[in-house]
């Protein structure tokens, strides 16, 4: 068994997977660590949520624990059935192209990582150390990065035209997030496609409240539109996505801003929520789209023209285009934004069938007319699988 | 005859164009206005440059006058054969969609837009006032906006997704420039195509010290990289072009900057100078890469990258391309950069002709292959020339 985990500053998500059956046995969510503490837990006998006290993550780890192995839900009979302990981490920067076992010099590297992910390093090296003190020292720990899988971009693609020093001195550089995405995604659709990746050219669509497409070539990331954070790109939920850098200043000035306001309003009060003023739910602008409300209307088709762009932009990248993936909530559920974002590109070789699309929700399926030349899928992720898979490769189990 | 004027804070470039044949009799450039003063001033029959004092602009408008009708260099007998004078005027926001009479009117109206511009927008208003003193009140100023030919631009193309609040109070949007230069290479593709532009799909690349990308479909600029500052869009001399927006927030707290110095960063430090640490000039660029120097390497190539990019995007945002045309001074005459934004091109129907290409420099030429399904031609810009066109018809000349 491995357990995954997702940790934030306040809470913890985290599933339990037989990697025999590749199934879940158990999954959940501790929330308020630190505040009240809470905690929902579920496997296929039931459902249970209440409230407990967590002071930090290790209590969360240790109530998790004690529902994975005793009581009504317990799926496992003790701790020692866990053989090892994957951990999703942000931000690897360029220290890491692939998944790492954990050590003490693992954890230092990482804190040097989390000036360019404040909001996310620290908690997973948080739940990393709180993991550690739960379990044996036996137990591997593997953290596997979502910056990882786009290390193999080339300069010229995450390198900005800044000052070449501030490069050297902050590295502020193209990144790029969801890695675990569209690598699991890219796997599945060469299985799905019986094609080795690297014989094809890839555009993966992540679309969820947070967006990012990624080009693969040959089963390698050579592009992605996040960058040094996940602002840029296309609109989100509430993130602006990329915009004239010069806008940034422009309103600082304008309003009075300071750079954390700035960002905030870009990060919190934009997307979506932002141009619709409905919500930053992608169903709720749906809903009122359909009702007339222009706005709601503006702010899907910003996002859909933006992918549609960026398809012909990751296709120019790589000199051709094999395939098209959809996955995230957005890219697994809404049929209307798969059609826009292929509207048009006939001429690249993407043939919709419209019905097989308008079909497909949350399932695997090929969503392009026999003979297209682009074959478009949808295929939902599952990011806890990926996690798992290299945990287990990396402990050598 | 009809005076171009394409003014500055401190400068004012001037044609004298003989409409009848669409010809240059004089060009001149008059410099340090407010400062010491310079002119120099060029025709068929030779050349002149000297100081004299220009308090303001309407003492180099005199000098140009006098320099245009008497002593050696006189193309014309006096100013009344100039019939028309248009002006260049960087920023028409939202206000123009077309060349306009200048009026009181319309420079209250520039009035209002030169928030957006600060560092043109006074210059050149300051210019027409300049002009219309030294100019007898019954010759027609015309004012020709960088900004008109993208209000054609859709919303979804133009919007930002920043609170909606943000664009109703500050007009923050894409606006585009280069838009004569665009305009002109267009209107001569179709010329030199035989082909009405409404029947085409068109990507037109100004690429020079600053750099922009035009979609046009049917005739109309549907797209365009600058946005609402010339700072978006590809690597340019000095600017950075479009990065992740967070990037903004994070340097200025970094670094303890405010926004003007942000901005001027991002807009005189950065692009190629600022990844090569060499020049903002591509010429001294390709020496250094010549040479071995990896940086000034790298500059180009993203450049180029960037470049390939942008033709990928606009043919998906226009469903195809029917041809691209290259203009500005790197477009016109660097057949590298034109072959490395054309490369893997040929799944979208770009096959280059290497040798033509190689041998144009600065002229028109068509540099696909006979049977490119999408031709590409150079086409030298003439932003002076499409000013003058459109004052003899503004002017009803």
């Amino acid at each position: 068994m491995i357990l995954v985990i997702n940790a934030g500053s306040s809470s913890l998500k985290y599933q339990l997977i037989d990697m025999k059956k590749e199934s879940v046995l158990a999954k959940g969510l501790c929330e308020r660590i630190g505040l009240t503490g809470n905690i929902s837990h579920k496997t296929d006998k039931g459902v249970t949520e209440y409230e407990t006290p967590f002071p930090t993550h290790m209590e969360a780890f240790q109530e998790l624990v004690k529902l994975l192995t005793t009581g009504d839900l317990a799926v496992i009979s003790s701790m020692e059935e866990i053989s090892a302990v994957g951990h999703r981490v942000v931000q690897g920067a360029e220290l890491y192209n692939s998944s790492v076992l954990v050590s003490d010099d693992v954890l230092s590297a990482l804190e040097t990582c989390s000036e360019l992910a404040p909001l996310h390093n620290p908690a997973n090296i948080m739940a990393i150390r709180a993991c550690m003190e739960v379990f044996d020292p036996s137990v591997p720990q593997v953290a596997v990065f979502d910056t990882a899988f786009h290390q193999s971009i080339p300069k010229h693609a995450y390198l900005y035209s800044l000052p070449y020093e501030l490069y050297e001195k902050y590295k502020i550089r193209r990144y790029g997030f969801h890695g675990t995405s569209h690598r699991y995604v890219s796997d599945r659709l060469a299985q799905l496609m019986d094609c080795p990746l690297s014989k094809m050219k890839v555009v993966t669509c992540h679309l969820g409240n947070g967006s990012s497409i990624t080009a693969i070539d040959g089963g390698k990331s050579v592009d992605t539109s996040m960058g040094f954070t996940p602002l840029a790109g296309i609109t989100m939920g509430t993130r602006c996505g990329s915009i004239d850098p010069s806008v940034v200043t422009y309103l600082m000035e304008k309003e009075g801003l300071t750079p954390k306001q700035m960002d905030d309003l870009m990060n919190k009060k934009s997307g979506y929520a932002g141009v619709s003023g409905v919500s930053s739910d992608q169903r709720d602008l749906m809903q009122a789209a359909g009702e007339g409300n222009k706005r709601a209307k503006l702010a899907l088709d910003i996002q859909q023209y933006q992918l549609r762009k960026y398809i012909g932009s990751y296709a120019a990248a790589m000199g051709g285009l094999d395939a098209v993936v959809f996955t995230g909530g957005i890219g697994e559920n809404s049929p209307e934004t798969r059609e826009a974002a292929c509207k048009g590109l006939e001429f690249m070789g993407i043939t919709l069938d419209r019905a097989a699309n308008a079909a497909c929700r949350g399932v695997e399926a090929l969503i392009t007319a026999p003979g297209s030349k682009v074959q478009t899928w949808v295929i939902p992720t599952n990011e806890e699988l990926l996690i798992a898979r290299d945990t287990k490769e990396v402990a050598g189990l």
